[in-house]
């Protein structure tokens, strides 16, 4: 198909410094857990992203020296030429593919404790080092040879950045991770000398810096500033006044302005907190302020935002990291007229979760991601079919939806077959319970995609047991039949079923099925910890009862740090009229209350209440599974049975379409015994 | 000197199963931060102790198979033939001293979320893992073939270990860390088949494994057990009496029986907690059970506790993590008689918070630990001196005693000012704090070895100003005269001064110096987050003031999870009848009272109080240092002024000595300029 004239503009090229971008397409800088551990897993993925039509590639985070570094988080590093062939093998994968490759020179300063290197951190001031955690590690305020050789260090990482090839070199001053930033910030810099006080002095090292890698690289390569328009903290933190006067100062001085919010929370946040464009309040008018192009992101997915982002005068390149992160080929698909086949993000922050982690980032929608270079699995494509062989897969849910998606683009003849009268399972009950909607585009793409398939059947209403499996005669059967919230409060903290005489107890899959309390006064035991209780208290509230959350963790959701999002569901609740008890448990429950249970003490109280809701953890849905495993005497020409998702063991959904894709890669490919299944780079051995 | 003969015991050989150890000093498997990332700075750690005089010495845990590992901690791994290297640089190192080498195979199972390599992990029961965090990650059910393959890959890891050069291969069922643990526990297994219920078959896969290794290996590496005594949670857990069971069933299986408490923060109680041999109650009559060699940990550093050990038939091998770091060369000082010289583990755990941040343990007592490799530097030995200069060190804490012993050391003339009347700085203060009397050791062990050393002059009530530093003449200085506790409340949450009207405020220094609160209230507001607050409200208490703790954290003493001390800190507050506010600051404060603010949602509520102890962040005591600075003209003679440790910039007691033992080793060493100070092993390049 064609492009529709009417994003001809997005393919336009933009000239940035001493380069041209072919198009306006810009995946920004961002993490991805495996940096310098993983180099050419990251090489492989952003050269995948190249290929999809990206007209510039960044890398994550460089660490340009080694006095400051971000151990335990895993980016790249610059500290000297010994790095220069892991990000040459990135370079070389953007431009293998005709894209620039911009690199994102990183001195953390305040946000890194050094505790691999030991160095004692600098700042502006003497503070605390600010990471995610509460490191007992301070900065020490810089002296002016200390400026001086942050400067040179800088320099000679913009040299080194681009002998490994890169075509952009970053100045970062954004998402509280830079020193520059924190320089910026009255807040940070209470410095009494040339570099605080009035605006000119604290933005003196960002013009320095700038200046200074122009001079060493700005022949051939162009100089981006990424720079934190806002800190959402009012004028107590940075805010767009002050960083607009900050622009208009230095207008024309680096080649491209990047502009950003801070901190990283407040950047990326979650589509169950903003919706696409969030950041265009923030970024309207930089334009204004320069002739350089200004580049900003928004978790775009949709063209027509696009187009109206550049026309309007907002941006002049759509950055991405997210979007592109879940469809690497979101450019190319734009550029075909293949807007229905767009894999939009659903800004569930599981990319996030990756970094915060140390683990390679996975994505819910893209489950190649990460895998592209150590197991070969291509965003896009996926190598043909081996055999005439049918496959039947139960269960329309994220899981099966990926397994007959991804068989089906294979070439094999799919049934899928689905219990219920609509597809999606577990997503498309999530996506009804507030703030999900967007994670509806799990199932929607794929079920956009199976529609096009003609050896891709598609069976509603079709519950399936042992018996009709056996009679069906496919050749392999993959059963994805999911997962159900235990009512028995077994998770982490109860190991066997909580006590309970008596008190009515609603799960995860009641309310979702539309069954609510019957009291008013609802505990909901959190022992789960990410994302489904807060909902359901959210979910509880707006439905007129009155919740009081009880988490054995010490805050609420609190493994939704690892995507940004655990502050802003705790303000949320509490500001919803929630009473939250954290560090506790509900030990045991009878008509009219709960005992509840110091996670430190053991000390016990009672609390009267109606109903209790229990999200703990889940069991498989795994009968037809271990019915035909049973019966394999029975198989005849039934090759393998394999279970998958979460009726296998239970997970996010980004690990159930992971299991769908996975299953359509391996279910023919040759046994490789108890082999390590995908490539890895070990340490060297030095002497 | 000779060895007092009453340790001959310790020293005498123990056969286990067809290997010897040359003496009773077993270094049990300890985790380091470091692991499959700097595989040679292991190696060479390991290989120091080995020349200390250890007779055996372990890896960490070494994970023995893609399906279960524990991203983001960073230990070895022994995936496939190509991890063997690795491995064999480790036992090559520990043979070259003379010493046996054991490893710790581990497969962790329900206690690995597999981050890194997305396979579905296995246990014994449908659960959610069981890991520090709460992953949204469930293991499978483990059925029979699953648990065929899982005693494959542990035999197939067994004989790559002894290819590997392994003399003592362990299986592991402690720590809450090993799926064979998992399955002998009665909360996690809920099996119906031959593998649940009864004990016999709860610990059949121990056996089964323990025997599959000796067919696989006995012949010449020798088969540990790594067993859980106790889980100290009564009857719930595993606990004596049935882990006794448990051994008197299988005792001459192995060749070794390794006994812990579990979990790891039970077995690695800090001093805070516990006293040395704390673990004796567990482990005595375990030897009954078996002629097996037994070993065991109690955070040994008293030979004649070592010697009852022996004597009294609790152990037959001494085993140690902590005090091996501590003091590598532990053997071989008793063997020489030299006693003094041990450097004693002071119990602070600070070693464990380098694996729980993934990143290079570091030792209070030991600053070379992890440095070995990488830097070179040696816990025992230090280059002689290169010249005859002489150095002025001023601040007899933990950074300036361990600058002016190891420059002792090299055989420089050092002279140490220390302004008050006593030695040791901070350690000398804050060992006088309730529970952390263990740490002057840091001091106790410095002292005396300066005692020792000729060349080193120590002068107490020597408080200097830059006139007369600058009229002494030395050739070098070394400013480290430590940092004093805010009285304004910036740390992390308030970066400019808390709002204070009237109300009286004391800091940890005051504490410290016997100041107490005037009032019978006193709210804490602790901003540090590591053990300080903690402390002081416990020496409140004991003073009879009613104590309020709000920390901004969403618990106490947070970062003190490191040291696995959180949840014992937070209890022992709480039954000590301390109220604790979390996720609020002390927002602003007046005579009478605080307004208190949520972190989460900004809103205040008020409360009242007498006192207000501020334990925020520090300020360097850096004036001395300035004023040198300030006066570089004058500096005649003097080459270098350094600052180092908290007058630098504050951070831990580990942080200081380190910086002490940096200044001997590089004051005089040639300037590398911007280079990299130590050696690193990258990632290798793989097509």
């Amino acid at each position: 198909m064609a492009r529709d004239p009417r994003y001809d503009i997005l393919f336009e090229p933009v000239k940035i410094g001493p380069v041209t971008t072919k198009n306006r397409f810009y995946q920004v800088p961002h993490c991805n857990g495996q940096g310098y551990r993983d180099p050419s897993a990251v090489a492989k993925m952003r050269g995948n992203k190249a290929a999809g039509g990206w007209g510039v590639l960044c890398t994550e985070q460089a660490e340009i020296h080694h006095t400051s570094e971000i151990t335990p988080f895993i980016e790249l590093r610059l500290w000297d030429d010994r790095d220069i062939p892991q990000l040459q093998k990135m370079s070389d994968a953007i431009h293998a593919e005709n894209a620039l490759a911009g690199i994102e020179l990183a001195y953390n300063g305040p946000n890194g404790s050094n505790l691999y290197t030991r160095e004692v951190p600098l700042g502006p001031s003497h503070l605390p080092i600010a990471t995610f955690y509460y490191d007992p590690v301070q900065a020490r305020a810089m002296d002016l040879s200390d400026i001086k050789n942050l400067r040179r260090w800088h320099k000679n990482a913009a040299i080194r950045a681009k002998r490994a090839g890169f075509d952009i070199i970053y100045v970062y001053a954004a998402h509280g991770f830079s020193i520059i930033q924190h320089f910026l910030s009255r807040r940070f810099n209470t410095r009494s000398d040339e570099y605080g006080g009035s605006l000119e002095n604290r933005m003196r090292l960002l013009r320095e810096i700038t200046e200074d890698t122009k001079d060493a690289v700005g022949d051939t390569a162009a100089v981006a500033v990424r720079i934190a328009v806002d800190e959402l903290m009012g004028e107590s933190g940075l805010h767009k006044a002050e960083i607009e006067d900050v622009i208009g100062r230095m207008a024309e001085t680096p080649d491209l302005w990047d502009v950003t919010l801070s901190d990283w929370g407040n950047d990326s946040r979650t589509s169950r907190f903003t919706e696409e464009a969030a950041e265009e309040e923030f970024v309207r008018g930089i334009k204004k302020l320069t002739t350089r192009p200004v580049v900003g992101v928004g978790r775009f997915t949709s063209p027509d935002l696009m187009v109206r982002q550049v026309k309007s005068g907002i941006l002049d390149l759509i950055g991405a990291a997210r979007p592109s992160i879940a469809d690497p080929f979101l450019p190319n698909k734009i550029d075909e007229g293949r807007i229905d086949d767009i894999r939009e993000c659903i800004g569930c922050n599981i990319c996030v979760s990756g970094d915060m982690t140390m683990s390679p980032s996975r994505c819910t929608q893209n489950p190649a991601m990460g895998e592209e270079w150590r197991k070969g699995w291509h965003p896009e494509f996926i190598r043909s079919r081996e055999s005439e062989a049918r496959v039947l897969v139960v269960g329309g849910g994220p899981a099966g939806l990926e397994a007959a998606r991804a068989l089906g683009q294979r070439g094999y003849e799919v049934a899928l077959a689905e219990a219920g009268t609509e597809l999606g399972g577990r997503v498309a009950r999530e996506c009804r319970l507030p703030t999900l909607s967007a994670w509806g585009r799990v199932r929607d793409w794929r079920v956009g995609q199976i529609n096009k398939m003609p050896n891709v059947s598609v069976y509603l209403d079709s519950k399936l047991d042992a018996d009709q499996v056996l009679e069906f005669g496919f050749d392999h059967i993959v059963v994805a039949t999911g997962s159900s919230w235990r009512r028995d409060g077994v998770a982490h903290y109860h190991l066997a079923a909580l006590p309970n005489a008596g008190m009515p107890t609603l799960t995860p899959d009641d309310l979702m099925a539309g069954t609510r309390p019957k009291g008013k006064h609802v505990v909901l035991f959190d022992d789960d910890h990410y994302y489904m209780g807060g909902i359901c208290a959210e979910l509880l509230v707006k439905a007129g009862h009155h919740v009081t959350f009880v988490t054995p963790a010490a805050e609420v959701s609190t493994w939704t740090r690892n995507t940004l999002e655990q502050d802003k569901i705790q303000a949320k609740l509490i500001n919803m009229g929630v009473d939250v008890i954290v560090s506790h448990a509900v030990a045991t429950a009878q008509a009219g209350g709960v005992e509840l249970a110091c996670t430190f003490t053991g000390r016990k109280k009672a609390l009267t209440c109606d109903d209790l809701v229990l999200v703990a953890s889940r069991l498989p849905q795994d009968q037809l599974y271990l019915d035909l495993k049973a019966r394999e005497t029975d198989w005849g020409d039934i090759k393998t049975v394999r279970g998958i998702g979460d009726c296998w063991a239970p997970s996010t959904i980004a690990a159930a379409v992971y299991a769908g894709r996975r299953y359509a890669e391996e279910f023919d490919a040759p046994d490789i015994g108890d082999a390590v299944p995908f490539k890895r780079e070990l340490a060297e051995l030095l002497p």
